[in-house]
């Protein structure tokens, strides 16, 4: 594949030494698809072949989103013209992703996908959620790519589907609990930035120094999350399953723009100590770059910007509930962020490169 | 009692031909004693008898807080002085209340205080949250003044305790379930603006944009939820009791001033139909002037500046959990404006008297 | 004119006594039109005879706006069909307001008009900045309504153009001096919330957390307050005119709702001392029940939700510049609030009725 | 001069081989200096070889300031353990500045100074606006560092006071103006995010949803405003000079964390065309890495965390007025950013390095 070299005015796409792959990033116009973009331009390992837009070719990025340090002209996507593209991130809504991806692998080019089209191992689950889905038989070998807990098949996969912001945050909180067998009974109350529901989604009249619920009775991110759970929770071969959780997931709209906090609520099978709870969360993310244990309940603007998960975990009311609050920035390490993480691994490069 | 007439600049309070009481408000330099001092001057009964404060005596109430509507100047509060007074609304802090309501009370005033000092019926529950009790003997008499459960007490009290901001809108939102004995376990979430925390408290700089949680590990709010649900689950005499909840709240603190939302998750004892909770909050308050029950998640901002409390209530997860959303200014239904609703009941005024 | 009785939920229209009148509010679903109706829903002395909209009609209002305290489904509006309504308060945008304003003017009612179809005197003017005019006839017995500066005029007026919200801030701030023939050279460097701009107008992530100037080389308010300084600066007959200021007005956008400061400089054509500007503004200002003359720079929230105008003048640089400072609430003063002011002269109520 | 090697937990700083400096940063737990403090932390080429604080030695930085990611802990400062430090960057409050970077200079290391201690040249105009000064003798051979001015100077310079964030924006705006003697009167109308007060300035209460002037007869900023612009002006040698301009700056307080926009309004001695003032604006910034100029207003977020000046200049009402919007981060280019800019050129390094 060959993209058009990028049309760009002004200093030119700050790389060092050789390019380790041409990365194309289709649906650039959005909030995760524009940060995407500038996360590929700005990193030191990957040159940015083209940056493409349904409905904004023409438009200089940083001119549409003059936050995002873009000299770059948006294009039409046409995968007839593509050559030497190597991988892609694509920021296509559900539904209207998959036929993308279907031609972007076709073409050879790894693939992360922004959108909800590969995230459900389960088709049925999808299409109930979704609707129909635009290529079914893509779905089997699509990697859920929620890096801490599937970083091996990430480094084998060539599509990977980049989890749902709530869900990040929720299963990184939750899955050491749900591989403990603590996980019995959840609830899940999560809040989010505006920029979580996309451009153009919320009136600032509606949205500002106010504070609501939405999606009360079922939010399309639930599934990703019990499907996520239940698999940290599968028992070793010969052992009797627990069973799936009792999961509730309420999320509420917060009246600021990027940030989200998970807050859970776990009543444990049995009562439990925080130094017991304490390890088990050292064990499973102490090495981790991106998520950070901390000891005092974290607040969202304290990882914006930044592909960070802050992880707070105490045992509360005498032991018989853990409280879990996991605070991302949507747009990083809900979105475009743990796109990139994805994408190091798929192409054998520090998974850390270009997220600083 | 005699208060000072109130050395007042610009126009005379608007009253309706004669006042039915004389109102102190002492400690009026707080965000909810100023409220009620505003509540009070402009209410079409009450005749502000005085405004009094420990630390800003001598300042014109709409100087030091510019959006209150009250052209008064704060006085020292002087109880060997006060003359005339039929009634009290007392700001002080927890702690610092109870020895002024006694001077109040001992002069024969009727008490409304926002404090905490009043609102636990139990003193080691008190002594375990706040430290000692500056007047254990006034606690036996004490109404706790979340209107809708207790009217009638409300209407015959002399001491009442203004409920916490917090256990306003948790206990409003779960008390018909814990009546009906559904409310076996719950989970409240809920978020506040800053006002809650009071003049001073929250830095600019650490709020905004930001969304964290705090207390994780036990609010003082706490006892005052388990105390009212407690009593509201009280089966009739001859029955079993069901037993406290397994009661678990976390607040959490939002980036604007006022309003606050309890998003409570509750398991019940049985599957329940939206049907059945809809006719259990209808029949409860249905009749109930400032309590609304919606049918989408209500936002904070639609409550903002009255004493509503707005209600939702759904189940949830095929009826296996329940989600009840209540929303309220918590300077007003949470603070200032429920301790005017029960003043009205004590000097046999209608409730809505100056809350319109 | 008889409209249908509003089909209201909830409490009736809270009324004292026999209606003053019965008014329309034809479109009654932007923030202006809604908050107007609200007013006149709430009005002790006005009946509100129906809400209309384009768009909306059969929508409850206070489903569309949760914060307006109006239980009433919205009509479409049908000329023909009116009966019995003896005023009107028209929410329509520029262009389209004209044709339905000579309807209802055509049926004898009052009209109050919150779009610029009659606020500019000079025909050619308005096609300038707001193309063809739909009733250029109406023009000429049109009433500009900001009411401290028309007072008289709008108690007989039959049409009233209702003021802009910039130049509602700014004329009243400059009005003194430019009658004093000390505003020869004036910078207006003002700043509005988001409502200013309309529902749908603002997207949150384009807003938030920003500032910045717009309409930097003219603005449709311009020629509002060049037309009203140089009416006021109008030398008496036989005098020569001191000709028009030298004007400037840039706007800003800020990240809030609701909300607008006009910071005016102006150099005097001799230097002047603040005694004098204070005593200039007390006799213009001093009786006025909605301009509040104050001693430190107005804040915008503390005049949120309030038909005010905050004054503040001071002489600066040694006399040699005067800051005008003047706060108001965008949607109030500057557009429903102040229509309902002008409402009440020209029903010969008093002015103040249902502002408080 | 030696410092205590830091005591660092998590990740050692990234260093790209050998620093060319160790820099202390003395002054580290206000806004700005912990800024500093980051963006040596993280700077490719400078060791921080300490952070220090007055009144919070022993605290991680990155616990007191969670969005800084800075796994060091503050230090007291002692200058007599100091040694082999290089450089510093002091962030003291005006008047304890100059007794500690007196300090330093003695034991030979650069200072950058972020308080006004250093930047007016002028003793008496120091004295009048901040009162006695620490250590006059020092002033004589200080470099005001706004660097797109003073770039030779800053280069050769040991001792740089760095720009008030008012005073880099509105000299950067005006500065080719007067340089080109078109400058004649001057009104600037600025706003500033809370962070400009400094932490724990600004009660939340009272900022967010507000926006007022404060400081209208005269603000800190305004000499220095004055001295800059009047270099600039200065004519060549046997020219007759033009004279001081009248010069107008009142500031505003906004409802946001971070961002400052200067908006200036200059009368021209004679009308002005857009192209020429915009030649003359390329002309002066157009190699400057810092400085964009924009053909829209430039929004105060879009600079945000970067040490941008994104400025905007328009001939308006026929060329008879100038409007010059200048908006920067006032933590960045006007504080810590602009201080790391003047050190790389002190230092010998690139202007641009660690500032990405």
């Amino acid at each position: 594949m060959t993209a058009a070299r990028p049309k760009a005015e002004g200093p030119p796409q700050p790389l060092a030494g050789e390019p380790a792959a041409r990365v194309l990033v289709a649906g650039a116009s959005g909030l995760a698809g524009s940060l995407a973009a500038e996360l590929v331009w700005h990193h030191p390992r990957l040159e940015l072949a083209a940056a493409t837009a349904r409905s904004e070719a023409g438009t200089r990025l940083d001119r549409l989103h003059p936050r995002r340090r873009v000299p770059l002209y948006l294009d039409e996507l046409d995968l007839d013209e593509l050559e030497e593209v190597d991988a892609a991130i694509v920021g296509y809504p559900h539904g209207a992703s998959a036929p993308v991806v279907a031609g972007l692998r076709g073409l050879g080019a790894l693939v992360v996908d922004l959108s909800a089209d590969f995230r459900l191992g389960d088709l049925p689950s999808y299409e109930r959620w979704y609707g129909p889905h635009g290529d079914p038989d893509l779905l089997e070998g699509a990697v859920y790519g929620l890096t801490e807990l599937h970083r091996d098949a990430v480094r084998e996969g060539e599509l990977v589907g980049n989890p749902g912001c709530y869900a990040t945050a929720a299963v990184l909180a939750l899955a050491p609990l749900a591989a403990a067998g603590l996980a019995g009974d959840v609830v899940i109350s999560a809040a989010s930035g505006v920029s979580g529901a996309g451009r153009g989604a919320a009136d600032f009249a509606d949205v500002s120094e106010n504070f609501t619920a939405y999606a009360v009775d079922g939010h399309r991110h639930l599934p990703e999350i019990e499907q996520e759970l239940a698999a940290a929770a599968a028992p070793p071969a010969g052992e009797a399953s627990t069973g799936p959780p009792h999961l509730t997931f309420v999320p509420h709209l917060l009246p600021i723009d990027q940030g989200l906090l998970a807050s859970c609520f776990v009543t444990p099978a049995r009562a439990v100590a925080n130094d017991e709870l304490r390890a088990l969360y050292e064990e499973r993310y102490g090495a981790e770059p991106f998520v950070e244990l901390v000891d005092a309940p974290p607040g969202v603007r304290d990882v914006r910007d930044t592909n960070l998960c802050r992880l707070f975990v105490a045992a509360i009311d005498g032991g018989e509930r853990i409280a879990c609050l996991a605070a991302i920035d949507n747009l990083w390490k809900g979105a475009a962020g743990q796109a990139v993480q994805n994408l190091n691994l798929m192409l054998g490069l520090a998974e850390t490169e270009g997220l600083g």
